[in-house]
């Protein structure tokens, strides 16, 4: 399977931001076709790609086109549907995230997937990100010692109502956002999640959340993050044994705090600190990880491998988001102040034996 | 009491660098006697004020020079004794930080102050911090809005072994260190501490703290802290329930994120915020707090009120320390991972009632 | 002509990694043929491109394919020999930089395309990189105030030895890194140059070089450059008459230091400058021009209109170049100092009458 | 003279800001008089020294009290005036910058100071500050290579009207502000000024210069500075012959670049560089160099030596003013633009033989 034959699904503007413009740099991946319930958003397609055929509909896609691999940027129920739709025909598929509403859900297209034997991918780029990638490296050599804890500021300003005709705004929050933070903690923590702490607070629609999560390793993780913020921005820090610590800002600049540094370079001081910063024209989606996690999924494809970020690798993120959910309560005029806690509690998990 | 007539007690790095610079600059504070249990380093105050009295005993120095005020930078026991000597002769007390070990001692001094009358004040020189005055400022505004979390990043290299003769490292890190966050968090948060939660990992001889306290307002704040790092830095945010956040990184640059600061300087983008460095050539002891805490003090005395950072202030505090070590087991060889979560726990309060 | 068709040539580094993908985003551009004159090369485009027709050699490609534009990415004498080929039969060129040596090349070239009526492009990208846009809109708002001087820091670590058969490592460096910098201070300066003053430094194969302009309007720019640096780096700053100062660092962060900002914000105190920073997820060829220049350049076809950054806009940056290179003299074993100040000059431009 | 009997000359903002809590750092130096032609002025130096003599005469003062040394902050003329008539006396003298007006009033200065072996001291604070010592350090060691340039960036917002009752603003400013930028390239670079280049630019009160410096080691320097801009900042570059870097940013933070620090840390990315912040409790008045000088200063008189910055060593300084004032020309309705260039200029230097 040299050549790759790819359908879209959702010519939405993340399809057309992010997506298209990776895998047209991706080789011997061909979008072949495209699908979106707005015909008029699918034809648009053909302004960048010659010869693509548009459809209404994914079945019809499915039937006339020969696919090789699905990519979808969809709502969560269409994500969960059409994947499972794409893997009874033996269709690979990549979804954005979120993948689908609940770890029920997660389950039964973990179990399609792996009876008709098909890479899955979710588009967790952040774990994809070059200066990611550049954190996973340092923080997995002895140099820097073993991972104690990571901490998260995922900062956003919405959603601030719930998204995908969900009920749940705290639900539609963690799967809209928090998604990739929870992720990042499961990639830096160690084997299974053994606690979850969690704190949410409400003011008008906006809301501040803490998570905190434990891992069978004795790794800890903690999450800041909320649509209580004025705009977008991610910080991660990661803490060794060894007293090394990795700060990532932003997904730009890192900066690598050790003990030994000062004697390298001008002795003496310690307060000398490494730091880096991409170039002034970086540039294209390897940054920002789209280049990465298309690339390894169709890797994954072409090598007859799983994919690192496939549907089962979500499954202890999803412990969290329903652990942090159950805490949540209806809440009506109870009198409280206007700055409520609507929840605190801390579930030890049985589910990841 | 146009002058304040003042002996210093522990004569050591802290008093050298900080303290006595601070005093030399506060008009009208005459620093008249100076005692330490080591003679020579006492001597050494004759280099920087004229006709100073030193002595090695604290009582003969109280006897003998009708002190106004004593400033004390000693091991906590010697605050809480020195303390209890001078309130009971009538004399005002400021102490470095720790005032004493526990929440317990911390009463028994409250009540002498308290019956005595007497001005009492710790160095809780970060609270007086400029750059946290005006984070005080800000936060107090209208325009910012509620606060709804404090978060502080506190990261230390040391102790990493008991201090002053204590048996645990845990309370001896958290009376070095953590005093000064748990008691911002206090000057943020409003009213009672209701509920602690904490972590506590360890590695070696290092640690790694994760505290989340709520107050009865409805404000939380968390603090990750520990002695787990390669040297000292502080960094905290405020986060509003306007959306509105400002952070203070290592007491210098400020950075004021807000929703609606786009349109006031460029329009339409809406990653612009404001941000704040001190001057090049800023100096002194106002930065650092040193300055403003002494001054505070010493005003409290001339105008008979309490100083703000008094005794009694800082129960929250111990009160949060008391439950952060209340968690903290003796631990042996017992076959667990070598990153050891070594108590984890949430204790409701009932100490604030 | 709603759908352009493009012949690219060169497929080496710059045209896979830059041009190529921001080529495929651009709506109704169409990639038809490729040149390079390694044949291989030439056939990587196949894993691209769909359908693509590749050649080894210029002029059999436009005889055959009926182009509308070619963009080219070569070394100089082959931009300078392809475009004047291609102008001749009234087809569009877009030359990545240095279009050509000299002035007197470019003023050919400019006959050329004037004659044939053809748009013309070079890829000055960084004067279509985003923050420049934005720097571009500020500094020309009236509240920003007139500009007074620019300054630009253009750090790099090559080239070190002449390029593309030349004998000059100065000219050689001046197209190849500074060109960038001298056409954004023609872009911020107005109207004529009417001033240059230079100096170049060498030691080993390193050079430095500062450059002062001045133009007809009286605004001046300085920029200090060289291959005397460890990476590539990049930061301008923008000076008015209204004691406003906006600065750009290495293409990333913006910070707008304003007179009056206090009192926007918090009141006051006068260190308070607004500051920006690209969203963590930026991602594409937006940020780093690459798609700004070939959307103007095509969109310039379209309207048939002259595009910004074409040939005739480069005369004052090719002025300066001729005058730097015009100081540089023909170094023997002199017994100079090690670091020799090679040059220094400053000539009254009569070029720009 | 193990104690060292200092007058203060001048209590205004500076003395009692920066001199005066610097001085009374310094151990074995009392302060036994002070002067101020408003003696209620000089009269506020006794809330901080104890049994210090207030004059309103400098003369009497000089007659009365026996001093070894004056400490001055005053007009430069009083500088120049006070001095000379200390040093007829056999008393060492410091005053803050300007010391005097012109490089002939100096070179008076120093003669009577060589005549009657006095030290002389200037309050070049700059040169003193920490991290400046830190980079003088880094860029004398071997590792770093030979200092090729200097670029500094010097922002205030005043002074825009001529100062001291003296006739020109461009030399009120040079002498008030730029002093220490000039300063600081004679310590960089080597040996002797061999050319000067400069150009100023004015617009309304406000103006911007930029000069150039050559030393005869061949090591050069530039400098950006001005009236013209909203604050008061101070960022300074120094680049090696090896390809290193290291800056300044407004006394803060240092960040050192260089070619091979990238295997030192974690392999492959050549973007990595070393940053160095103080602490954020950093205090006092070592940052700024208050206590440098000063310190200096005294060791000097105690040890029977020149102290570095004496009047001496601002020869160069006063050489590179004199030379940027010689191009001042009276400016009236000339019909100019706005904005002017009302001077550019290069003088080979001939008063350095």
């Amino acid at each position: 399977m040299s050549l790759i034959r790819v359908g879209l699904v959702g010519i939405g503007a993340q399809t057309k931001e992010n997506l298209l413009p990776s895998l047209l740099q991706i080789p011997d991946v061909q979008i072949v076709a495209g699908c979106d319930l707005d015909f008029e958003r699918a034809q648009t397609l053909r302004s960048y790609v010659r010869d693509v055929q548009v459809f209404k509909d994914v079945a019809t896609m499915l039937s006339c086109m020969g696919l090789d691999a699905l990519v979808l940027a969809c709502p969560p129920q269409a994500h969960r549907d059409i994947s499972l739709m794409a893997i009874e025909r033996g269709v690979h598929v990549f979804v954005e995230k979120p993948p689908c509403f609940t770890l029920g859900e997660l389950k039964e297209m973990i179990d399609a997937a792996t009876r008709k034997k098909v890479v899955t991918g979710v588009g967790l780029n952040f774990r994809f990100a070059r200066p990611v990638q550049q954190l996973r490296k340092i923080a997995a050599s002895e140099k820097f010692g073993q991972v104690a804890h990571v901490q998260i500021n995922h900062y956003a300003n919405k959603p601030r109502a719930p998204l995908w005709g969900h009920s749940s705004t705290l639900r539609s929050f963690l799967l809209a956002q928090t998604i990739h933070s929870i992720d990042l903690t499961t990639v830096f923590g160690k084997d299974s999640v053994t606690d979850v702490h969690s704190t949410v607070q409400q003011a008008a629609d906006a809301m501040l959340a803490r998570i905190d999560v434990t891992f069978s390793s004795g790794r800890t993780a903690s999450i800041l993050t909320g649509s209580m913020f004025p705009y977008f921005e991610f910080d991660m820090k990661v803490i060794s044994e060894k007293s090394s610590m990795i700060t990532l800002d932003n997904l730009w600049n890192m900066t690598l705090h050790e003990s030994e540094i000062a004697t390298r370079v001008v002795g003496g001081d310690k307060r000398w600190r490494n730091s880096w910063q991409p170039s002034p024209l970086d540039s294209g989606y390897a940054r920002s990880g789209y280049n990465g996690e298309l690339t390894g999924f169709f890797n994954a494809i072409r090598t007859g491998t799983s994919f690192e970020a496939d549907f089962v690798s979500m499954i202890p993120t999803y412990q969290v988001i329903e652990q942090v959910c159950a805490g949540e309560v209806q809440v009506g005029d109870t009198g409280l102040p206007a700055l409520r806690v609507i929840e605190e509690k801390k579930i030890r998990s049985t589910t990841n034996a």
